[in-house]
């Protein structure tokens, strides 16, 4: 094969070029639009990977998939009791990579956790996670972002609705939807302390959002979210339409989503936290190109080059 | 009798003199304390009104009544529509009742609607309402205060736990536990809306709050509540002794709970309002004297005298 010509064969039919092509344009026209999605959901088979033909179904339609006891008594232990040690942790606390609530010095999330524990890069590499993630997205995979969120008890404030494909493409330069976040939950959650909230099949439509990114813009939106919001009318649309499922369970449940499900969660005024380790696998057929918004990257922290 | 001598045969062994003396002292003490109640909770009879012996002990038990169906779809449409118009209003919406959102020009609360619309008036006086607010109450009622709750869909905010009567105590002079609040509401509570969240049982005990009230306290407390508020480790008490139900239910439902019942509720990021119209009925015998944090009385608007 001509070494110029681009290896079309590789890459599900995305050519190298392709990777450059912005094609979810978003933060650009003046009105909000929602766009199909066209790329696969489920890029693996049912032949090589943990999952069989039924979930990998499930996932394709409705974009996520729920297992209520994923680990056992011993690993979520050791899993916590490292989540709270890390919160109070002086060091980590005062790294670039610690978010405060918006109006309070609670730390909200810990971002890039596999590098500063050996037990949460354990669990960001747990066997049985990245196995069900290369399934999923049909090919080796690497971590895009890793984090903590603690969702503190009383006063944990909420995440707005967004996609986060959305964000990643825009701010970090992820070509394609050919990513999938892993909420792996550490604290029971219940209708009542401010569970992920999923509008199922939304990651089958691209919300183009409005408003133009400002530099630095992770600074304050890792927060509390201004920029990358959908519009009130898509998402009264895609509600109506698709309906909303809250993710309860116990400690030690696990939630993969794909990348542009739309997601969020209510406030938590009861006093127990909703601390949940989230983990992002991308791709290594979808590596990141240059934000597709022009803007520079956002530091590695927040999205791995 | 010698009309010298206070009739304690009247208001179930309350004096008059009583009425002015602080039963319940909050915002004073350096350290919050957790105060048993000291009166009955159900006043009434199963033989005058509608609730049975066994819902009188279920409210006095745990606090609160739920009717999932109280009202026909002809009345509900004409109060839903009352609301929505009253929200649109101008005229309304410059006067002193209305209350905005602490981030927002949103209407978070509308006060004394009953003043407002005739509509509004007719729920608030519905018979089958004052006629249970009389049996528990176990004399005649007025309305201490009436206002519809927006909590609006997108960017509801949330409402943290308070005790109602502990404001009433403090700030309208309210002096004994003999109120009773009526949430009705005019959209569904689901689990994604923020629905009410309350603490059954709560209401037997009187959590007394620490920080002194501020002038004019009403001015942003009815936005955004600081003073008043429980602090967190009575509250994990409470909530791990008893729990948290929340109220869910269609349009139309209602639910009477006690005057100091703990209760709150969380954010609204669904383009659901959960909006509701409450009321709260006061015993003739709980007339409100002097505000018992010892500043002015609060508006009419918020606390009828």
């Amino acid at each position: 094969m001509n070494a110029n010509v681009p290896d079309i064969t590789q890459n599900n039919g995305q050519t190298e070029f392709d990777r450059f092509q912005d094609h979810y344009p978003t933060r650009r026209a003046s009105d909000p639009a929602v766009l199909a999605r066209s790329e696969p959901v489920a890029y693996g088979s049912a032949h090589v990977g943990p999952l069989d033909q039924l979930a990998l179904n499930q996932y394709a339609e409705s974009g996520f998939i729920h297992f209520d006891h994923f680990f056992n008594s011993n690993e979520l232990n050791m899993f916590l009791k490292e989540l709270n040690s890390i919160r109070t942790n002086q060091s980590i606390k005062s790294q670039a990579g610690s978010i405060f609530e918006p109006n309070s010095q609670e730390i909200r999330s810990i971002f890039a956790v596999h590098n500063k524990s050996e037990i949460m890069h354990s669990l960001c590499y747990h066997p049985r996670l990245v196995l069900i993630a290369q399934q999923l997205l049909g090919s080796e995979v690497y971590l895009h972002q890793t984090r903590i969120n603690y969702k503190a008890g009383f006063r944990g404030q909420e995440f707005y609705w967004h996609s986060d494909f959305e964000t990643w493409h825009a701010e970090d330069g992820m070509p394609r939807m050919r990513a999938v976040s892993c909420s792996i939950s550490l604290t029971e959650n219940t209708h009542h302390n401010g569970p992920l909230m999923l509008i199922p099949g939304s990651h089958l439509s691209f919300v183009s959002c409005v408003g133009e990114t400002p530099e630095n813009n992770f600074k304050s939106s890792l927060r509390k979210q201004d920029v990358g919001v959908p519009d009130d009318e898509s998402l009264q649309k895609l509600i109506e339409h698709r309906g909303i499922i809250s993710t309860t369970g116990p400690a030690g449940s696990v939630t993969f989503f794909e990348c542009n499900m739309m997601h969020g969660s209510n406030s938590n005024i009861t006093p127990q936290p909703r601390s949940n380790v989230f983990v992002v696998y991308n791709s290594v057929r979808n590596r990141l190109v240059a934000p597709f918004c022009g803007l520079p990257a956002r530091p590695d922290f927040v999205a791995h080059r």
